[in-house]
C-alpha cells in the first residue's frame, strides 16, 4: 500500500509539473505580461500538499475495478490539486491569511509585488478561476470513455458548488460547524475525490452508496484532526503559526467544544483571547487550560469514534478487497497526520 | 429569423428561471443561511441581458446540422449566460463598478446589506463561483451525446481561461488594448457560444475553421461597439452613466484612436478628463470634441468594415444556409445594439 500511495504522489507531481509547464510556455507566447499571473497558480500548486485527494481517487477506482492504467487515474485526480489551488487561494484571500504551505500566500505574494492590494486581490482571484478551468480540463484530458469523463465532469462542477456553499456559511461565521464542515470540507477532501475514481472505473449505484458511507466520517475526521492541529499543532510542521486558529477567533470544533467544557468564568477568559494579539504565554496557557479540561482529549475520542465508524463501512461486500485495503491506510494517515 | 431568435430568447428566460428556482429550493433545505448567496447570482441572471450568446450557439448549430431539439441547444447555450453571470460579478468588483443592467453590481448589493466590505466582496466571489459551476452543470444536463457534452466541456474550460487571461491584462492596465479585447471578449461573446453550438451538432473540422474565421471580425465589432456605447451611448438605453468609459479612464479604442487623432494640445485636456470627476458640460465637450476630430466616425467604419469581413467568411459551401442566414442576422444586431 505505501508503495502505490508512493507512486501515485510521484506521478501527481510530475502531471501537475508538465501540465503547469505546458501552460506557462503556451500563455507566455501570448504575452509577457501574462506571466506572473501563471506563476502565481503554479507556484502554489507545486509547492507540496500532500496530494492526498489523487490517493483517494485511486483508492476509489480500485475498489471497483483494477487498474489498469494508474496514469490515467492520476490524470483524473490532480484536477482536485488545481481545485485545491483555486480554493486555497480564494480562501486565504477571505481569511486575510498571509501564509499558505510554509510560503506566502497568493494575494499577498502579489501584494508584496504589485504595492497595490485591490490589484494584489484581484490578480489572485483571477488566478483561482484559471486554475478551476484547468481543474476542468486535466480532467477532460484523462483518457477515460466519454461517458464516464461526462459524469465525471459534472461531479466536479457539483464538488464547486457544495464547497461554494460552505466558503459562504464559513464567511458569515455560521455557528452550524458541522454544516461548514461538512459543506466545505469533509466531501471536498475525502467523498468526492473518492467517488470520482469510483464513476471512472464504472461503480454501481449500491458501490457509490458504500463509498459515501465510509467518506463521511472520514472527512469530519480528516475537519477535526485539522481543527486540533490549527490549536495544539506543532508550527515547525503545519507551516503555519502556533494556534492560528485562536489567533484568528475561527470557529472550530476546539471552539465548540471549549464553550461546552468551561466553567463561565474560564470561558470568559479564552473567548477574550480568540481573535486578538495575545502573547505566546497567554496562547500557551489556553492550550494547557483546554487539556486540562479534557478539550482536547473529547475530540481526539470524536476522531477515533469516526475512524471506526470509516472502517466498519468498509466491510462491504460490494467493494474490492485490494481498493479496501489501500481506503484503510489512507484513512489511518488522514486522522493520523501532523501537518 | 427574427421568430427563432425570439424564441431562442424565450426559451432561455425560461431555462435560467427554472434551473435557479430549482437550486433556490435544493439549496435553502441545506441552510436558509445560504439564501442570500443564491439570491445574488439570480438576481444579476434574471435581469435580462440581451441572451445573445445563446442565440449565437443556436446559429452554430444550425450552420452544422438541422436543429431538431431547440430545448437541448438552449440549455447548452444558457450554460454562457451563467458564465456571463460569473464573469459580470468579478469584473464589477474589480472595475469597482457600482452599476450592472440597470442596478446595482453584485458586490454592491451585498455591501449595502452587509455593511462590511470585505466580507462583501467574498460573499460576491462566492457567487461567482457558483455560477461558474452551473454553467458546468446546465451543460453537462443538456441532451446530447456523452462525447458532444465532453468536448463542450472542454470548450467551456477554454472559453473560462481565455477571459480570466484577457481578464488579468485589462486588470494592469495593459496597453495592447486589441489582445485584451481578443482575449476578455471577442472569443467570448462570439466565437466559443458559437463553436459550442457547432461542436454539438458533430461539426468538421473545416466548418470549425470558418466559423472561426467568421466569429472573429464579429467579436471585434462587438468590443468596438461597446466602446462607442461607453463613451456616445445614451443613458436611458445602456443603463449606465453617461461616458462611464472616459469617468472610469477605461482603457477602449476609443481613448485608442483619441490618441492618434487629437492634437498635443487636445490630447492634453482630453487625457485630463480621463479617470476624474469631471462635469457633465466638460465631458459633454469631450464628445463633441471626438466627434468633431472624427474619433467616432473612424470607430465606425473600422465597425462597418469587420462585418463586411464577416459576411465574407460566412460565404462558405461547407455551412448550411439556414445557419449562414441567423448568423447574418444577429452580426448585424451584435453590430446596430444601442444596449
Amino acid at each position: 500500500v505505501k508503495r502505490v500511495l508512493g507512486e501515485v504522489r510521484q506521478r501527481v507531481e510530475a502531471t501537475l509539473a508538465r501540465f503547469l509547464a505546458e501552460k506557462r510556455a503556451v500563455i507566455a507566447a501570448i504575452s509577457p505580461e501574462l506571466e506572473p499571473l501563471v506563476r502565481a497558480a503554479e507556484t502554489l500548486t507545486l509547492r507540496g500538499g500532500k496530494r492526498l485527494r489523487p490517493a483517494l481517487t485511486a483508492a476509489g477506482y480500485a475498489c471497483v475495478a483494477p487498474i489498469q492504467d494508474l496514469g490515467a487515474v492520476v490524470d483524473a485526480g490532480a484536477s482536485f490539486e488545481l481545485l485545491q489551488t483555486f480554493l486555497l487561494i480564494q480562501d486565504d484571500w477571505m481569511d486575510r491569511d498571509e501564509v499558505r504551505r510554509g510560503g506566502p500566500s497568493v494575494h499577498a505574494m502579489l501584494h508584496r509585488e504589485l504595492g497595490d492590494e485591490h490589484r494584489a486581490a484581484s490578480i489572485a482571484i483571477i488566478a483561482s478561476d484559471l486554475s478551476c478551468a484547468w481543474a476542468f480540463e486535466i480532467l477532460g484530458r484523462a483518457a477515460f470513455a466519454p461517458d464516464r469523463l461526462s459524469r465525471a465532469t459534472q461531479l466536479l462542477a457539483s464538488a464547486i458548488e457544495e464547497v461554494a456553499l460552505g466558503q459562504h456559511l464559513d464567511v458569515i461565521g455560521s455557528r452550524s460547524v458541522e454544516t461548514v464542515h461538512l459543506l466545505k470540507t469533509a466531501g471536498y477532501t475525502v467523498r468526492w475525490p473518492l467517488r470520482l475514481g469510483a464513476i471512472l472505473a464504472g461503480a454501481s449505484e449500491p458501490q457509490l452508496v458504500a463509498l459515501d458511507r465510509a467518506a463521511r466520517p472520514l472527512g469530519l475526521a480528516f475537519q477535526l484532526r485539522d481543527d486540533l492541529l490549527g490549536t495544539f499543532g506543532d508550527p515547525a510542521e503545519t507551516g503555519k503559526p502556533a494556534s492560528s486558529d485562536l489567533r484568528e477567533g475561527k470557529e472550530s470544533a476546539v471552539i465548540a467544544e471549549a464553550r461546552l467544557s468551561l466553567s463561565a468564568e474560564e470561558r470568559e477568559r479564552f473567548e477574550g483571547t480568540l481573535g486578538r494579539t495575545s502573547s505566546d504565554e497567554e496562547l500557551s496557557r489556553i492550550r494547557a487550560l483546554l487539556e486540562d479540561r479534557g478539550v482536547r482529549a473529547k475530540i481526539e475520542r470524536r476522531i477515533d469514534a469516526l475512524l471506526a465508524e470509516g472502517h466498519a463501512a468498509l466491510e462491504e461486500p460490494s467493494l474490492r478487497a485490494e481498493g479496501v485495503e489501500h481506503l484503510r491506510a489512507l484513512a489511518e494517515l488522514i486522522v493520523s497526520r501532523k501537518v
